[in-house]
């Protein structure tokens, strides 16, 4: 149980915290919205698996499946997908500039300072933009927001990632605003 | 000099991300306006203190002063409240329900788990509501990804406190959406 009375507690994650102040839910999804299906030269995919696995180490089990199963939706590929980001995607075929970018996210959930100049210097060798750059950095503090806004107040989530399939579509498709 | 090119490298922290995205600019502002400064039984002073003391945990020079100087604005107090947060408010008179909601935006800090139900609990013995709890919570999580914004790209800021006196006035009497 959610460490304080949401109005509706079979809401799940951040679903519940959303309908339980509606005033922070408006910009917080519209945050979401531009950062992960907005216009940018990263795909919706790519933005989401971000997302993820900067949620995986954070160790929020909502949001890292909810958003792994949207990566799922995007890509139009197999739920296990969710597990290999855990794993460092060793059986997903992504590009050499999604890996810099992720190792950029995984220093910024570690702390805004540990990222490097050779960092960054590796993501623009492998053709990422400055504008790529800014989003990775932001998705990554924005999901350090998310987590800690859903586990900071204890709300609950399903286990398995067949449970966020459904969930995973409707924010692929429909997206953040209208959910 | 920051990670990326911006438009205008004279502009500070997050000034100059802002100005760089205004795409994302528009949800993040209007997050912490209504955290902030929205209607709440937590007054702004006391919110901008949570902020600051956040981003000091968060070793976020920029965020830690400018807030600081918001909390000074609001409370009609001296520029010493920016150091007096750092030191744990030793020197300043504020209400046992601030403290133990402090106490739960440092666990927030540390990560999302480590809320823990007596936390919650003190909090309310000391008269908070289940919205001062959530808003708390949420501001700490929201100073997390600020933080990691404005130092995961590496911006630059000033460093007495100061320089950040008229920034702090700005954002206590004019607010986040018109700067």
């Amino acid at each position: 149980m959610a460490h304080i009375k949401l109005l509706n507690e079979e809401l799940p994650g951040i679903a519940g915290l959303l309908n339980y102040r509606p005033e922070t839910a408006k910009p917080l999804l519209e945050l979401a919205e531009t950062l992960l299906r907005g216009p940018s030269r990263l795909t919706s995919g790519e933005r989401e698996i971000i997302a993820s696995s900067v949620s995986y180490k954070n160790n929020c089990h909502f949001c890292h499946t909810s958003h792994g199963a949207a990566a799922v939706a995007h890509l139009k590929t197999g739920l296990d997908l969710i597990d290999d980001i855990k794993a460092g995607l060793q059986n997903t075929p992504v590009s050499e500039k999604l890996r810099a970018l992720l190792d950029i996210a995984h220093q910024v959930q570690k702390g805004g300072k540990e990222v490097t100049k050779e960092n960054i210097a590796n993501a623009r060798s492998m053709g990422a933009s400055d504008q790529e750059i800014h989003d990775t950095v932001l998705i990554a503090a924005a999901f350090c927001m998310y987590n800690r806004y859903v586990d900071g107040l204890g709300t609950w989530a399903p286990t398995p990632n067949e449970a966020y399939a459904e969930m995973g579509e409707k924010l692929a498709v429909v997206g953040y605003m209208n959910t």
